[in-house]
């Protein structure tokens, strides 16, 4: 005997159907979607398809999980593969409940560099200075997250030096 | 104080950065890169991400991530977001310990109509009828995944046939 859930996954709706094999039988056991409300964020809305497949999975057990084989031209397959990586690790922030931050890179790199058109090494070595501590022969994947986290400090810092300014002066803010 | 953690994820190399923000002070935490070997599936690169990630998370507990914000064209965004969806569903299902097996669409709506052009709704009427339900009115996603998990279900009766004719047969299994 065995289980076949079949999947069509979706950022706004994941189809989901249960198939029982046994030996030459089969039979319908469930079908049914998991929606993600497009009022929620993208995060959210990545982290309710987790949650909700978990449970699916828990309740049927699948032996095997069928999904569609999507084929893409070079680029797009690289951006398909990297989406993966990269919902995954939405998904796991949302539910570790921290709060989720995109930046573009080109803003990024003008903050630590002064150029959005800096190159990696660039970057590693603007870091370097700003954060006083050795990267070279770090990963650059590793820096350029460091980057990242670095861009969202000053911004927070920005954010605050402006909330004090129109604390100070409540007629500025008002404007 | 505010625990910000930059990401650059991959679906082999995925970048942390941990910054620590006090007032105005930023001090480094830590940077380091998850690896996802390539001799590993698909489905288990982006699971060990998952599972890799979530440690990282329990270690820093950061107040926020930050990760790039990427733009791509309208297709392109289209299938990127689908990524998301389906890196989630493909590391809950790898955490599940249920295989993960994919097929291209063409071949499921083949077996199921008799046609690889079919479209949706002559998938879910061929469906009715091969698995003896009513499916009109449920969700098209819905009938979608249940033609992936039939397809599946025939593949194995048929690998199923092949084995046991060669076992009945040992010469033909030499050929």
């Amino acid at each position: 005997m065995s289980i076949i859930l079949g999947l069509d996954p979706g950022s706004r709706v994941t189809g989901i159907g249960v198939l029982n094999v046994d030996r030459d039988q089969i039979r319908h056991v469930f079908h049914g979607v998991i929606s993600a409300s497009s009022e929620e964020s993208f995060p959210r809305r990545i982290s309710k398809i987790g949650i909700d497949f978990r449970k699916v999975l828990e309740r049927f057990t699948p032996d095997v999980v069928v999904i569609e084989q999507i084929f893409l031209g070079k680029n797009a397959d690289s951006a398909f593969k990297l989406g993966h990586a990269r919902g995954v690790c939405m998904y796991e922030s949302v539910v570790a409940e921290s709060e989720v931050r995109e930046y573009a890179t080109r803003l990024v790199k003008k903050r630590v560099t002064g150029s959005g058109a800096a190159d990696k090494l660039q970057v590693q070595i603007a870091l370097e200075r700003l954060l006083g501590l050795k990267l070279q022969g770090s990963a650059i994947d590793a820096s350029d997250a460091l980057a990242l986290a670095y861009h969202h400090a000053i911004e927070m810092e920005v954010e605050r030096k402006v909330n004090k300014m129109h604390l100070n002066n409540p007629l500025r803010s008002l404007r």
